[in-house]
């Protein structure tokens, strides 16, 4: 509500182009390195999305990037498809060759640049611009012009490049703030500044070195910027850079400005993105992470149980994510209940109370409790005995270089003795499979999920495993045991599943 | 630079008080609990950080958080020691029951507050809060006050509540930004407003829901604020809170405001409370995130080997954090051989060229070439032959359920074949047992880090481990292996590093 009173001081555009550069910039995350063929499956679904550029690449790179960018560009997608070049011939020509619409053209600007890097004067540094520019434009491509470190270049110098390649033609002033360091306030007055010096759609290109990328790509649209540029998850050089998700999320819900993303597929590119780089998002990224939609404190989780716009700023479809309720120190007796009344299992005042306390010495623990642990503990609770069908009587694993990993397995299963003997690819996955050869007469059950926890600091730290296991009939189970033996804490972990999957038949 | 231009438009106070609250709505995080020995860990860092006051939870939520807030207390720290508290008697008694220093009390004004949460009016939410402030202020402690969602409170309505708590005593009111709706430019026009109607320190609270938290804040300063809530990492509900580490350092390094925090601690506080709370951040965050000052890019890493400011918006030295060159597909040929300078490696073109290739190649492949690996790679190069010093002859582990774990190892140490039997609290833990019982004759090494990356999708995925071992003379080398076999992977692994520990003595 408050934006309101602010809003008719903003020279917002009714739309914004969000130029996608996850592939470029992204790309050069120190450690990651996507080959040619998973640049395809992300520049297909950024296209889905809706994204109005792609920058595919840096084409002077390598011939590998050549292909990439080429090989997009025989896809035939809906955005425009971009090379970035150096303002040098060699570099044009190489993004010229790669079949590109649109080439994104830079050079640093800054004084630092200029001394420590270039070795350039001013005036050099602009002809090789124009002549950049003038070169694109003859070749009857977009350009888009890029002063690198913009924000730490003079205003003076920095107008008189940017007119300078207008006059030559640009289609797009891009406004790096390379380093991130600059403020929302000083970022609104250089966009304002340049928008009264130049007639051509501005772009705005931040890092996140001060978790300032997104604040300072927003105040730029509020001054009048056009194009936003943006990586899915905030990829990028060192901190990384805008990240596509919150600054079109922002805009959309804040702003009530457009762009062209399919904002449901946010949570699902971002995932790609993830699996495809290794870079994985913490629970508290903003919009996409596991935690967004999540509540556990009883406070958060009562509102959300009202009315879910208490404590969420928008509706968790919108970007193709869900709520989640968790359960564990925090959580409120009405929380429970409302799980409660999901599972259909009623208790009485006594059995709540006891229900209730036991989730919250498991929280007091360290622990989360899950929906299938809340379930077995209700059924618990309610007097149903917690049997476990399935007992480990013993158990021994064998590996080594020469040694084909074997474990033995005695089990007591309604109270048969049990044993089984096999082999695996490893330790673990040897014992799993003679527990499973064991089990597989009462119930067919497979394993959907296994997980071990990071073990730091040592290789006597405690390793945690989290398995969830499943039968024929759909009934699905999570276990977990955390013990220094990574080769028991698996065991403990598939039998704890287990034995909840046989409660349920 | 351009801040100079819009600074002289900002009421900034020249010192920022910092109200740490990562043991309380840190801790809400989903998914998060964190012990009472654990929040005694973190309040004693924080302290040493220099936080000026520690929220260390909410003692009405239970007993323990009640025991936590009075060991905190009796730790006799610098920073004033808070518990959050609703305005209800029982609450507060809590909190005062705690022994704490301070006070921060809560209760939801916006009209959804009022309506779905509270069911109450405005003038009983006012009566409420004004007599809890007097209450705290009658117990001689100090007294904060949120109007919970403030942000999506009516302005008239909140002057009202602010005024009020004012007159009771009420030493700082907070403005929550609850779910993370605002923007910039509208919490500057609340806080400016609010500053002009009330008399005393104003202090904020964001909320991460679109990237916002950090900016949001530091434009609260700019229009007056003078204490801001922050969390390590951003923790909290949700999207988390405001980034300790972000808004800290945008507060020196771009508006020249101090804070009492020893700012070369924080990435050791970030890495405390990740590994304490489970929440790892990702290398792309923003001061403490692994590539906060890693550069990789041809282009980028020229530069920075040039002047460390073309590329870095502040010394990686003030955050705790080092400089890091990482090698890979995108490196260029002055970066490597930089390195070999550093290393004192000579080696003529057709060696480098040949060297420089296999970088590149593990480039394209996705992987990154660290330091030891780039050595490694070049004492290949210039002819020295690749001696493995230590060469795995046989090995075989046991464990089980009654098996205390137990490995025997053979190995050839310089032509030597020694043979070992160690027990460990695992496998893996008996397997580096014996290995070092064999090595320590030749050199006393020490295992400093251990990791074994987390494996999805079954038993029979594969493991990878990465290792860093180090020897008392202070080299130190990373190992890995990647097999299905988690045992084996962790010896292959630590047998990599020694290897490359002994070449360069």
């Amino acid at each position: 509500m408050y934006i309101e009173n602010v809003k008719k001081e903003m020279k917002l555009p009714e739309k914004v182009r969000i130029f996608d550069t996850t592939l470029r910039d992204g790309e050069q995350t120190p450690g990651v390195a996507i080959t040619p063929d998973e640049k395809i499956r992300i520049a297909k679904r950024l296209d889905r999305l809706g994204v109005d550029v792609i920058e595919v690449g840096f084409p002077a790179a390598s011939l590998g990037e050549r292909k990439a960018a080429q090989e997009i560009k025989s896809l035939g997608l809906n955005a425009q498809v971009c090379g970035l070049a150096r303002v040098l011939q060699e570099d044009l020509d190489a993004a010229i060759d790669s079949d590109v619409d649109y080439i994104h053209t830079f050079i640093g600007t800054s004084p630092l640049h200029r001394e420590y890097k270039l070795h350039m004067s001013r005036e050099e540094i602009l002809i090789k611009s124009v002549d950049a520019v003038e070169y694109i434009k003859d070749h009857g491509i977009i350009a888009e012009f890029s002063a690198e470190d913009a924000t730490r270049t003079e205003f003076e110098y920095l107008k008189e490049i940017y007119s300078a390649v207008e006059d030559a033609g640009v289609d797009v002033i891009n406004v790096p703030d390379t380093v991130g360091v600059m403020v929302p306030a000083a970022m609104r007055k250089l966009i304002e500044d340049l928008k009264n010096a130049v007639n051509i759609p501005i772009s705005v290109h931040c890092h996140d070195d001060f978790g300032l990328a997104v604040a300072n790509s927003l105040v730029a649209v509020e001054a009048g910027a056009q194009q936003v540029h943006a990586t899915i998850n905030g990829l990028g050089e060192r901190a990384g850079n805008t990240s596509l998700e919150e600054v079109v999320m922002a805009l959309m819900v804040n702003y009530g400005v457009k762009t062209n993303i399919n904002t449901e597929l946010l949570v699902g590119t971002s995932g790609l993105v993830s699996r495809i780089t290794g870079v994985k998002m913490p629970p508290n990224k903003a919009i996409v992470g596991d935690n967004a939609f999540a509540h556990e404190a009883g406070i958060h989780v009562h509102g959300v149980l009202q009315k879910a716009e208490t404590y969420e700023p928008l509706k968790p479809e919108m970007v193709g994510h869900s709520r989640r309720i968790v359960m564990g120190k925090h959580t409120g007796a009405r929380a429970i209940r409302s799980k409660l009344d999901d599972y259909g299992i009623e208790m009485d005042e006594d059995q709540f109370c006891s229900l209730y306390d036991q989730v919250k010495k498991l929280g007091d623990k360290g622990k989360t409790v899950t929906d299938a642990d809340l379930h077995a503990l209700a059924e618990t609770v309610i007097g149903k005995p917690k049997e476990e069908k399935v007992k480990l009587e013993g158990f021994t694993v064998m590996t080594g270089d020469n040694v084909l990993p074997t474990a033995t397995v005695k089990l007591n299963i309604e109270g048969k003795i049990k044993t089984a003997a096999k082999t695996g690819v490893g330790p673990v996955d040897a014992a799993i499979n003679a527990i499973q050869s064991l089990v597989m007469k009462i119930a067919e059950i497979e394993l959907r999920e296994y997980h071990i926890d990071a073990i730091t600091g040592g290789t006597n730290a405690l390793a945690e495993v989290f398995v969830i296991v499943a039968d024929k009939e759909g009934n699905s189970a999570t276990g977990r045991s955390t013990v220094e033996d990574v080769v028991m804490a698996s065991v403990e972990a598939v039998l704890d599943a287990i034995n909840k999957i046989l409660m349920e038949r």
